[in-house]
């Protein structure tokens, strides 16, 4: 088995020691290297995204080193919530402003549009890469959007684009969503 | 909403009124523009697949049509089942041989390797575009390799690279099958 796969499945299996079996649903999510939008729009009705931070930044060390990039760089910081008729999943997003075309630089910043749905929008090819596959514990900001306490499952996975990494991404959701 | 997103709930909401309701697992393996094999891999433990048939074809009007390569090209042929304890989806694949390379065509031919699993070990980025989701009759071969007679939901999507069509796929599962 490839470490990819590994870090998935043995951070599932790790979590599940620690907190009882995930559901099939929460499993995909946090293995899937598909859209996410799109399971969501299969499980719950057409989501949306509500922005709660979009801004550029100068890339600092850490994130250099994530993005592969010159420190200094600038990058696209974006922080939203997938919704359905409630929050779903807590998404940050970094990408490397000079990777990005025009119209898709556009469509990230100035509209609310999921970046899955953005990629099919332009046609993009690209692979996702799991990076680690974890639970956490909530704090006040996610306990606010989610209006609950609950442990968090996470993942943080890239998006490799022209063999670069286009986008580094961070998905969160409480452990009592998507039991069914 | 974009035709392909359409195409997919749509075809989910036709069949879950004639048929009742889908589990979330069924509904996202309809969906997914992701590795079904990872999917698979994280609901059942680590699958394999078992070849049961390999050949190349000479493609006739329609396969030309549908894999937009010139009558008479030459297509790698494939059956299989990809399987954990027990078969879990019945899957055929079309490729234009001609848009292979060398390492991933020798991967295809030789060796029981799921197609998701060969993707992510040459890193080839592509995209997926679902063609059909639906439910059929099935048939004496599906019968005798799921031991059941029950309905198959069944879709139909490209894979493309490089902005050609590199692969063509319909998969195959039980009604019955992924209902937790």
């Amino acid at each position: 088995m490839s470490n990819m796969a590994n870090t998935i499945f043995e951070g599932i299996k790790k979590i599940e020691k620690q907190l009882g079996p995930l559901s099939s649903a929460q499993k995909i999510l946090l293995a899937t290297d598909g859209s996410v939008t799109t399971i969501l729009d299969v499980l719950t009705g057409h989501v949306t995204i509500r922005t709660l931070l979009q801004e550029f930044r100068s890339a600092d060390a850490d994130m250099a080193g994530l993005m592969d990039v010159d420190e200094g760089a600038t990058v696209n910081y974006r922080i939203v919530v997938i919704e359905g008729k409630e929050p779903l999943i807590y998404a940050i997003s970094i990408i490397p402003v000079d990777r990005l075309d025009n119209e898709f630089k556009e469509d990230l910043i100035r509209a609310d549009i999921p970046i899955g749905r953005i990629l099919k929008k332009h046609n993009i090819e690209s692979r996702r890469e799991i990076i680690s596959v974890a639970v956490e514990e909530s704090s006040q900001h996610l306990q606010e959007i989610f209006d609950t306490d609950s442990l968090m499952l996470t993942r943080t996975y890239n998006i490799i684009h022209k063999d670069q990494l286009l986008i580094w991404l961070k998905e969160t959701f409480p452990i009592n969503m998507f039991r069914e």
